[in-house]
């Protein structure tokens, strides 16, 4: 369909060339440089006139640069009189920063949903926001994509004996519930407290996880300090192995020591958020959601329904 | 008056104090950090509650970094109850992607603006767009300051003999039109033009500038390329002497080299736009406009007219 067109920014080229290739395309043609000054200069090179655009780019670091990229990439697709212009963003960044949680904060998580609408954005295809009350942040049609699927069947894979899947926090009870009825196992939750102010945390671990392979899973690793804790943790109490997973490879500051050092046997990693090459560890499991955002590209232009890919 | 007040980001710091300084206060306590992934995090240290607030940030170098600095911050303002929330930018970024010169160009000055707006900024107080059309690209007030009195006051100082004020290209000709009005001096203009396609630009000196202590104006430096170039082609055509100036030291790439192997006697500057510290070289004088902002601040507090700040 020739009214199709996929561009892709600076974040996710691999993953973008994936995606058209799956929808039989490739890429449009469109230049994203800098200039001297390092201002943003997106050259659009051919006619979009009347195309329903599909933007790739994740907001994953540098969240700035990625953010104002796909900004200036909607208003040239705009401009350029484009029919739809259709953002297709893996990873969505500054998505913890969704409440205030103190007085006086932002909430940026909002305001980045609002400028993209301002800018001129007509709809979003996105993956496994860190709360789905974001959905509520975009006032056009959201399609939320789930990786839970993906990840599951990797582990389906494996033929594992005994599993628990845990979850680190409270927060990600629901998620881990998720991969624990596609695996039919039972769930876990590490549940930290601190039993007295300025005395450590204690990692009480509710489940038993006794000679079973455990699953952490998360939507987003970012330092890995609360994953590695958490897989040190089940180790010691009694758990036969730990494996973990999650969509968004945020993995910054120390996170890849931490992995390193850690009793997680293996990290099972999307590429929604590409990884620098010093980050590629033995330790780490990358798979494509290429098929998957591929797939939903398909469907929304066709006008079918997207929840087939996650029910 | 305990309802106004001056908040700095990172772009500006200096120049901010200055500007508090001059209103006989001192700046609002506020925490601009980045998270481990490179996140922008904002936390405002005071009550703001129906106060007038001024954030002072110029949207230069790192410039997708201040921009989102400052619309991060106007959310949280918003967020946290301000009465209005002014915007004081003395260097506007992306001004020169104000139009369309190719087709499917994004007009980059126009979205930003539009942003700052969806953010929820009530005013702006600028200095020297770099084309006045794009204060019609803020759909609120916007009080337009001027360079070139402080500029010209520089020079009058100087007590030339015999000055011709020259505008390096057609663009520039009012600025220089203004200065040299000031200064009771004749104009003269740097027609470049090609001869042939593949052949060097010739650089034809419209006026007379004979003997003469020439000053070249322009409103933005960014690689000094035009500058001096025409600097260069004004000495070589008889001119006694070159000074230089412009409002907004951009400075970026060869700008330095440039300035420093040119002919170029004096380089004027203000501080609209930081300069880091390897680029104080001798030949260049900083000019603060910080009074002139701060007076505009108590000016628009007031509800005073600015304009008598530079007719
Ligand atoms: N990029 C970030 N890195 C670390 N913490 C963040 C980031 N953005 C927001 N936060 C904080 O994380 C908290 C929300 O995280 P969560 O409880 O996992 O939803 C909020 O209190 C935020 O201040
Ligand atoms: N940051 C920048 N550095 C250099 N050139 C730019 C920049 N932003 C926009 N431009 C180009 O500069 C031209 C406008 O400059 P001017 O003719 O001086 O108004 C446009 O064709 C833009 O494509």
């Amino acid at each position: 369909d020739p009214s199709l067109k996929v561009f892709t920014l600076n974040s996710n080229r691999k993953l973008a060339e994936e995606i058209a290739n799956h929808i039989g395309t490739t890429l449009g043609e469109c230049t994203v440089s800098a200039f001297s000054d390092g201002e943003i200069q997106i050259n659009i090179e051919e006619s979009i006139r009347g195309c329903d655009v599909y933007i790739v780019q994740s907001t994953c670091s540098p969240v700035n640069q990625h953010i104002m990229e796909l900004l200036i990439m909607i208003d040239a697709c705009k401009r350029a009189s484009a029919r739809s212009i259709n953002i297709v963003m893996p990873y969505y960044g500054y998505a913890r920063q969704d409440r205030k949680a103190r007085s006086r904060e932002p909430i940026t998580a909002k305001l980045v949903a609002n400028l993209f609408e301002t800018a001129g954005a007509d709809r979003v295809i996105t993956l496994d926001l860190h709360a789905p009350q974001i959905q509520g942040f975009f006032d056009m049609p959201i399609d939320h994509l789930q990786g839970v699927p993906i990840l599951t069947d990797y582990f389906k894979k494996k033929n594992f004996d005994d599993i628990v899947v845990v979850s680190p926090d409270h927060g990600g009870v629901t998620r881990a519930r998720k991969m624990a009825d596609r695996l039919k196992a039972p769930i876990g939750i590490i549940d930290k407290r601190r039993p007295r102010p300025n005395v450590a945390e204690v990692m009480n671990i509710v489940g038993n996880i006794e000679g079973k392979t455990a699953i952490l899973i998360d939507d987003i690793i970012d330092t890995a300090g609360t994953i590695t804790l958490a897989a040190n943790a089940l180790v010691e109490n009694g758990a036969k192995e730990v494996y973990a997973c999650c969509t968004h490879p945020v993995l910054s500051g120390p996170a890849i020591e931490r992995i390193e050092n850690s009793k997680i046997k293996e990290l099972v990693i999307t590429d929604s958020i590409p990884l620098e090459t010093e980050k590629y560890i033995d330790k780490i499991k990358q798979l494509s959601v290429a098929p998957l955002i591929g797939e939903a590209i398909i469907r929304v232009h066709e006008m079918e329904s997207v929840s087939i890919l996650f029910d």
